[in-house]
């Protein structure tokens, strides 16, 4: 079996005097890194530091970009108009960039995060949004999101490289959208069941949803956690299965020159 | 005689609902546009209509670098660390070359702002945090500042190019320094005292300071304010001095290509 | 005709070196100020210098509460939490209160603005939210809202008193709503058309809707706008259109004491 | 020996997502809480539950004010102008009362944060600018702060009641202040050590200086550090110590009706 796959997971979300996650230990572990961009996270030294971990580390860096809520994390829907939206993520993308060239890397793709995220999925116009920032600042730039979404649509028409991604810890229902966080089975606690899980996805491009139906995913790249509690064993557990189950694992960009993940 | 300058001005200061200046107006007026990064002023959508008018107009952009203190308009100074305040300069840089990409423009020098502005004439360490950022990011950029500043020193050493500049609605110390904003002669109401200044400055690098004595100026730039009630007035009255007196406008860097100012 | 109507703008919507609006204009026209408490707008000594005024001038203040968004200015949904809206809305009104008391007044109702209003007309849950932060803080101040709204009846229902306004300057729906600010009709010019439609509302409880037909509408308070640019000579026409229609002019809440409007 | 102190912490101090500190112990161990008011740290909803906390515990709640500055958690000097200070102060003071009055209680005393604690201690300008804040909203507010302190002073001249505090894991110079941080000797690691030496100046009115010899320091408060990772257990060493020789805890102020710490 000579498959690869990407992981990643939110890195730089830290701000000011207060820590989220452990960055150090998790550019260990993954190959793509979704850096925050000071709008729901990471203050530009708290951005300065895990890019230049990340460019040491061989790790790909990609904007993680967000609506402006640093209270409540990106992670409450906001009602933005499309242009606004687009400026905003051009202006984040930037950011990222800069601190990324500072560092010796560069920002090779973007994620939405959080409310932006979900939001994405369905909301075509804010969908558009996030896409035409990315087309506009650097049509070479993949956007990653969830399989099936709004976002990845837009992308393709938008010319875009569309990347899908598999949560290695979230539930699927069986029409293969993610259990809500408020409901059963919505997380996965259990570190060995989803890094088999993945390795299936892998496999079969199939994944067990709640009901205990096989539902298809078909995805470029792993999302592991890097802000909960168990987010280090989670992803160190899921490396180990990957190559007991002979799957590689390297970035869904190619990495930047002079590294090695 | 062939003598040219520069006439710089801020711009970009609006912020959401909020309106400062004419930017349109001034863009007509001006070769240089100290456009805001969205710390003291200037979001996103602002700095996006800011520098697609100055792309439009041929008007060079540089990054007005600020403390972020969008409440007191980064006049009021911060005791950051420096390598925070690096930090914070390559983010702003970032963040505006971002947004004048998609403008198709380029940040083609480093300003800083306000109370930095003031702080890197005589404190050293924010000076050459400023300056690290700017080489960090592109040595290739020009820092615009006070003569004498150790902001333009520090640039010196650090190998970038330092550009001097005029204010030619500022009364001037007989250290050719400025007159505090509190102190009788710190600003020229007379449009045409103003100008005629800049004249003598540009002929005999002098200017008149508010003893009465003459003390020596050398600048590249000169900047008109953008923000004041009389801002267009002043700077429509400089540009008809200069042309009465056979002085051209040209930015002191190149222009981008394919437009003309 | 013994009628009397309440008069209410938003104030306090400057923010540091941006200004919005002419609070000293219309804290000569107006009975109650919506004034804004530092989360779309309105920095402390903006709330200072208003409250202060509203103090000399009689005029009654009432904390405009507001999702937290300068850069939208409070005019963009977020779909926050309701215990988190409580709790800003606790804080918002308390910081007002504050500045309040050291000027000599107190907050005597609370009003949604922006966003926030429109989503309480019809989102239970955050009307029942902020309706929870008035009835925490201090149940005898009254909520000021739109007659109808989730947010009016939330407030009864939680056994406060509920004030129903009317809106001036803006068009109406033949169900009594507001014509959206996009649809043809949204805004009155017109200001002695709005004069005398508010005379009529105040006599007869109808207003002509933008179908021609007449709609019922009971409101103790008009609202008339504070931060377009014929915000204050319609306010001044309203003035005098009650003047001639024997309406007088008074707080829905009693004035401070010692305070005459 | 009938003599007791009140022991004091900064609570409050995490912000969304982020959390800094464990409130919840420290409530358990300190007499008063110098709770955040939103401009260092401290969400609405943080403040709400950290009131509640102390309400609960029986706990005095004060107002840690601040400079606005969440990235750098208030410890950086911002040179605002003593007006606006004020007014950022009353803000504050507000801001937080209004969740202590939800939680039933009150704010009793008022703190200034890290920066501006230590600025007040000799820029007399700022120093009067908070005091001013605490007498304009209610002169029967004692101001917490460093013996020997313009802060101090100026509460005292303004006829309010200045309360000096001793710093239990600090190293005091030979002229009472405290080692800068940076120094050797600044922090005491040892809760021990920091127990004892409490307990002495209690007793004698004296400490041990960094140089050996003794200082004296008249205290009715003495701090423990809320956010440090050891800061419960140094706390709940304090408390063991000052049991051990007949010290009691109490507040300073007098405690909220109806509770007991």
């Amino acid at each position: 079996m000579s498959a690869t796959v990407d992981l990643n997971a939110d890195l730089g979300e830290s701000y000011g005097q207060w820590t989220l996650g452990d960055d150090d230990a998790m550019l260990g572990l993954v190959t793509s890194a979704n850096v925050a961009c000071g709008f729901h996270a990471g203050d530009p030294s708290t951005l300065r530091a895990t890019t230049t971990g990340a460019a040491a580390a061989g790790v790909v860096v990609g904007a993680q970009v967000s609506y402006p809520d640093l209270r409540g994390f990106g992670r409450r829907f906001l009602d933005v108009e499309p242009t606004a939206l687009t400026d905003d993520v051009v202006y984040q993308i930037g950011a990222l960039e800069a601190l990324c060239r500072v560092a010796g890397t560069r920002v090779r793709y973007v994620k939405p995060h959080g409310a932006l995220y979900n939001a994405t999925r369905t909301h075509t116009a804010q969908a558009r949004a996030v896409v035409e920032a990315v087309r506009a600042y650097d049509p070479s730039l993949p956007v990653l999101g969830l399989p099936g979404s709004a976002l990845l649509a837009e992308a393709e028409r938008a010319g875009l490289r569309a990347v899908g991604e598999f949560f290695v810890d979230r539930g699927y229902t069986p029409e293969g959208g993610l259990v809500p966080r408020r409901e059963p089975g919505a997380l996965l606690d259990d570190a060995g069941a989803a890094a088999e899980r993945l390795v299936r996805m892998i496999g079969d491009g199939v994944v067990r949803a709640v009901d205990g139906t096989d539902v298809a995913v078909r995805a470029e790249s792993a999302c592991v956690h890097g802000d909960s509690p168990g987010a280090v064993a989670m992803a160190q557990r899921v490396r180990d299965e990957l190559a007991r189950a002979g799957v590689g694992v390297a970035p869904f960009v190619a990495a930047p020159a002079g590294t090695a993940s």
